[in-house]
């Protein structure tokens, strides 16, 4: 199990699909009533109209939702008007404080010998430059772990820039190994005397928009600003270093604003079911300031939105109740879920279940579970109900996603229905993620495999067991 | 005659598909010797690596190259060293002077119900708003010919956006219809007292940089500021249009830089014939600010320039003297082109043909002609020579392009080597227009059509006849 928790998603996947849980053939099937339900549900989610209203509504009437911001503060009273006028029970925010964090302005421009602005958007957290910008000679390496190599000497007075190309693909494994040098440029090059950093930006797209993200600061190395360059502004600034008989110099000049603390904090609706055990769902109501998070997240938030509505629309209450969470603050450092996991500390034994959607807004293509040990079989029975929607069973030792990490890490069961993500990284964190970028028909498949999935994990007989306790890395 | 020349291109092309020249059974055929040369022409193009290498020096040593700007200058500097490195002859520098205009800041945002940024661009020749920008009601219309029908009151103090979508095609005929509104937009706004209009990018991405491009004012008619919404933020503008319950407000904030006149220039190289005829090719060599002009037009400057090249590099001179001229200043008005046309008007008599590239390095897929009435049939026999690269004979009465259109105006014959252009308004005048847009293999193919027709045209017997005076629209 140990090893199997630290090897990559694509083994743990591949070993899941040759070798099917030994016990699937003992799993509790549905009872026919229950099967009859799952597939009315998965025909109202292919013809849903919600989700799309939830999604065009928050994007539009919201836009762009950073975490703490005033905006995002709108997107939670949006949040609270939308899930009442669905009928969700028991309506809250719950704020939690964190630091803000907002960019101003982000100008980046070669200096000589080929004078020309270049397109750079600062990383969520950097520092500013001082006024006037910094100007300086670039240094290039191709990759994080070239520079991470590089001796200590020779970056004084420098920019450093590390080109590391992202790999696309449909689960996104390619994000993980690219979005190391996010904060690990700014660290090695700060640790080795460098004024600022620049990065290719983490993705897969080639537009003008660049992407960005968190990036965090180590303590005892000095903070330096750092900012990504769209994919063509990188290529640009590589070619010119080639074309260029000397030293190529850049002016980046970031102005941001931080504060200590400001308000933030999660909004939560309920469909109130018939015991006490919860199913946790939702995706996360913040966004990067770029784009109106239309992929990112609000998608998840809509979709969520608008199976558990199918669930309320069912005869009856279904047996565990769905609550909804709308994650605050994810995108600078999982603020709302770990404030979730405090505030409910007491009440996490109820969470038999948790899922969150955090993945754009593509097809769903499998089901990923964890659940305890005497209960992995259960993903069998689920798999099969949703195998007509192209769902596949995966993987059963999965981390669920970031906004149910804290509670995952506390013993709460989870389930990923993962969303084909070739285009993704073509848009995540990007001006370009905007309403446009989703399709209404892949939407509804995902409300349709959301719906059949909440169904039965309410209804199944007996509970998902319970996760062992993080095994805290050293 | 006169009919064709008003029908629209397509019917045009369906024309010349149906009914093939009558003359071409009688045209001259290629010598051997000749149709040899083609051959070899071909083979070097499809394995031509100098056009690559002019684009990229010239999309990265220079970068944005704005009509009169002090890039443009260095541009020109950038194009007489690089013709006299490759050996063409009486390369110079031909300059004219012209009004300059740049933007100096472009800001939008939705002010209420729903705050939140919009992405535009100033078009070019606007004038700016106010200090502090314009805040007023948005006014929505679905197309230019719909504002155009509206009645003259109730435009007082509102803000007029035209949301006209462009259609997407192969020849770009789209184009034409689309980019009415780029200056028709704030004429008819203006002259019902409105305060500034927006437009829906002229394109067809979904991407959030907006597209520039020329506009221009009609005396006697107010004069106000606009800009391009990028085709996402047109989707915003009009979805918060339809959400809001009560008008939109709109703050829009340009600011801009004319000036009465400053200098721009064609440079100009030949590749020296034996007669004192003279064919003349190129592309123009400014480009919009936003992208690095790599479509528009650096592609056009590489693809004659390495075509020129493969002419002079076979044994001998070539006939017909091979002009190659790098116009200035075409996005704004063609200030290069008619310069050009004034600058040798004692020497066009000389000018047995013209042709340009200015539509990206897509493909070429057909030879279009205007041949003076007795050389019309000389069409055919090029479009047999070049039928092994995609290029299909075409019409055989077109405009040629716009910077050989003063000249065409003044009688020369003209050849357009059409490129395909699926995607060309997704890039034209946007920040995407950069060097990775640009398939390599596309853009050899280009120069293998450019040599074999450069070298047809100059060896042909007998000229390619006179066009008639322009008739001038009244």
């Amino acid at each position: 199990m140990k090893l199997l928790r630290r090897a990559p998603l694509t083994i743990l996947a591949s070993i899941a699909f040759a070798c099917p849980p030994a016990a699937a053939q003992t799993a509790p099937a549905l009872t026919e009533t229950q099967a009859q339900n799952v597939e009315r549900l998965i025909e109202r989610g292919l013809e849903d109209d919600l989700a799309w209203e939830v999604l065009e509504s928050l994007t539009t009437e919201i836009g762009p939702r950073l975490p703490a911001s005033p905006a995002e503060a709108r997107a939670r009273e949006w949040g609270v008007a939308k899930l009442k006028k669905l009928g969700f029970k028991n309506v809250r925010i719950e704020t939690f404080e964190m630091p803000y964090w907002e960019r101003i302005s982000e100008k980046a421009e070669i200096i000589s010998p080929f004078p020309q602005q270049l397109i750079v958007t600062a990383l969520g957290n950097s520092i500013g430059t001082p006024a006037g910008g910094i100007t300086a000679e670039v240094m290039r390496f191709e990759t994080l772990p070239a520079l991470a190599a590089a001796p200590m000497e020779g970056f004084e007075g420098k920019i450093i820039f590390v080109d590391e190309l992202m790999t696309r693909t449909q689960d996104g494994s390619g994000y993980g190994v690219a979005v190391a040098k996010r904060s690990g440029a700014a660290r090695e090059a700060g640790k080795r005397g460098a004024l600022a950093a620049l990065i290719r930006s983490v993705g897969t797209d080639n537009h003008r928009g660049p992407h960005t993200g968190g990036m965090n600061y180590k303590e005892g190395i000095a903070q330096i600003p750092i900012a990504a360059l769209s994919s063509p502004d990188a290529d640009q600034l590589a070619r010119a270093m080639k074309l260029a008989n000397g030293p190529v110099t850049v002016k980046l000049d970031l102005s941001v604003t931080m504060k200590e603390s400001e308000v933030s904090g999660n909004v939560i609706g309920e469909i109130p079911g018939q015991t006490d055990e919860l199913i946790v769902i939702g995706g996360h109501l913040d966004s990067w300031d770029l784009g109106t998070g239309a992929i990112d997240d609000a998608s998840g938030i809509a979709i969520t939105m608008a199976a558990a509505k199918l669930i309320d629309n069912l005869r009856g209450k279904p047996k565990r109740t769905i609550r909804v969470v709308m994650w605050g603050a994810e995108e600078v450092g999982l603020y709302g879920a770990k404030a979730y996991a405090k505030q409910h500390a007491d009440e996490l034994d109820r969470h038999v279940l948790a899922a969150e959607s955090d993945f754009g807004a593509g097809e769903i293509y499998r089901l990923d579970t964890r659940f305890g040990d005497g209960a992995v079989a259960k993903a069998a029975p689920m798999a099969v109900a949703l195998r007509g929607l192209g769902v596949a069973p995966g993987a059963t030792d999965i981390g669920g996603g970031p906004d149910i990490g804290p509670i995952r890490d506390l013993g709460v069961p989870v389930v990923s229905l993962r969303q084909s993500g070739w285009d993704y990284f073509d848009l995540h964190h990007t001006p370009d993620d905007t309403l446009d970028k989703v399709d209404p028909a892949a939407l509804r498949q995902n409300v349709a495999v959301w719906a059949a999935f909440l169904y039965m994990a309410s209804e199944m007989e007996g509970d998902f067991g319970r996760l062992p306790p993080k095994e805290v890395a050293e």
